[in-house]
């Protein structure tokens, strides 16, 4: 197993659930709001609070982008809180970066250098060479898009093949030709739980990382039963609407923890 | 025809030439590096010298972000050099950015509302979910991916399906389902310029981004004759490399400067 897998299967033991960090400002909860920076201080609180819960944390890019310098700054406190308070935790950058090899390079430095994640998501759309800069980096974790948890998911995602649809497409290339290091793994949505069987088919060793649980709607308990490859490639999954914002008053944090035990115990149930 | 195609006819009349923003640290020129942020530097005595000759400058954000809060601060400096010196010409934010729609849109909030990107580039993976929340910017432009100019572009983006190869998959969803304000144009790399032509086909009404000149290669004259459609959808020509990074000595902006009229004058004599 390569030291992701070693890293992913010790974080995933006691817990799957990956607490996605979304920090949106209309969506704060009241105590935060006089801060200098509500995000940075909101997601200080939700990773102090789940952090005994959590196999892994999600901040997705596109919500500190969109604050600009305070998200910059939200996203470097973010990072210290977790290393802090959840030592256990693996760390996502959910960027879905993709480019040609020579750029991908540079953002597999912003990503694995300049942030420090242990893993990052990418999209795959241009093949190897977009891959490859991420994958390099042995260490650490690459969570390929095959099956999203969106409703239009489909409009690409399944077209129609000779034999397959480009999802399986995508899969048997992670599975067969991309995993060179060990360290590829799958994104695939929870909202289409018969894609999740179809995905694992092609795919039987590559872990996945499961969104659309909670706010999207997405199954459970498809995602456990067909998500994980015990011992060897845990799934995590992704809750993050359903977990940060479960309350908007004073007991945000304490209710974001109840929500994140929870689905840690009902995840753990469904494993047993 | 849309506000941004009005502008981007605006800008292409006399110039097709897109200027690639790509701060490297390895390969910025001597004069700039002892400067205290040597990218911002690089980046605004590049656009001081290109200005006239340019109708675009697409910043890409990798080489930015790998340079966390100094490449934040390269990219202010180089927009703000742009809208100064170059008060023509469109600046696309070329991020590849991609996720379900409510993520899409704090992406869009960040490129067009943060940066003040006039286009950008987005990554078609997740459908039209992930596209609406950057096309719903009626008067900015939106190039989606469809064939990029890298090596193993062909893995995902020629799967053959019964009728058509993905990429025209994607070019026909572009330009039928996806024009809904105007504003969607594509990416067709030059490296493979058979390609241009089948992106053409079905996409007669849609503007072209046409990266892969230059460092990468790819065919100048097949990119400018299929490429264009005059007065409705002019092509914007990238290169990157080839301008900017012209000569690593003293003179290096005077060098991108002949570079990029050079190739204005060769695009404008081929569009003639």
């Amino acid at each position: 197993m390569s030291q992701f897998t070693d890293r992913l299967v010790g974080a995933a033991l006691t817990s799957a659930v990956c607490v996605g960090l979304d920090p949106h400002p209309d969506k704060l909860p009241k105590p935060v709001r006089s801060s200098d920076n509500p995000a940075a201080l909101f997601c200080e609180e939700i990773v102090k609070a789940t952090g005994p819960y959590a196999a892994a944390y999600k901040p997705n890019l596109a919500f500190f982008e969109a604050l600009g310098r305070k998200g910059y700054d939200a996203l470097e406190r973010a990072i210290a809180a977790i290393r802090e308070y959840a030592p256990q935790a693996l760390i996502i950058g959910d960027g879905k970066r993709n480019d040609i090899g020579s750029t991908a390079s540079r953002y597999a430095v912003a990503m694995f250098e300049g942030w420090g994640f242990d893993a990052v998501t990418v999209n795959p759309y241009l093949g190897w060479d977009g891959i490859r800069p991420f994958a390099e980096y042995e260490d650490r974790g690459v969570y390929l898009l095959a099956m999203t948890s969106n409703p239009s998911a489909t409009e690409l995602q399944d077209f129609r093949g000779m034999s397959d649809r480009l999802f399986q497409h995508v899969t048997k290339l992670a599975e067969r030709e991309w995993n060179k290091y060990g360290n590829i793994g799958l994104v695939v949505g929870a909202t289409r739980p018969e894609r999740i069987a179809q995905v694992r088919g092609p795919a039987p060793s590559l872990p996945f990382l499961i969104p659309g649980i909670g706010a999207q709607g997405g199954d459970l308990e498809a995602a456990v039963k067909i998500g994980f490859i015990e011992g060897k490639a845990p799934a995590l999954i992704n809750a993050s609407r359903s977990i940060i914002y479960a309350s908007s008053g004073e007991d945000f944090a304490e209710k974001a923890a109840e929500e994140a035990k929870r689905m840690r115990d009902q995840i753990q149930d469904l494993r047993a």
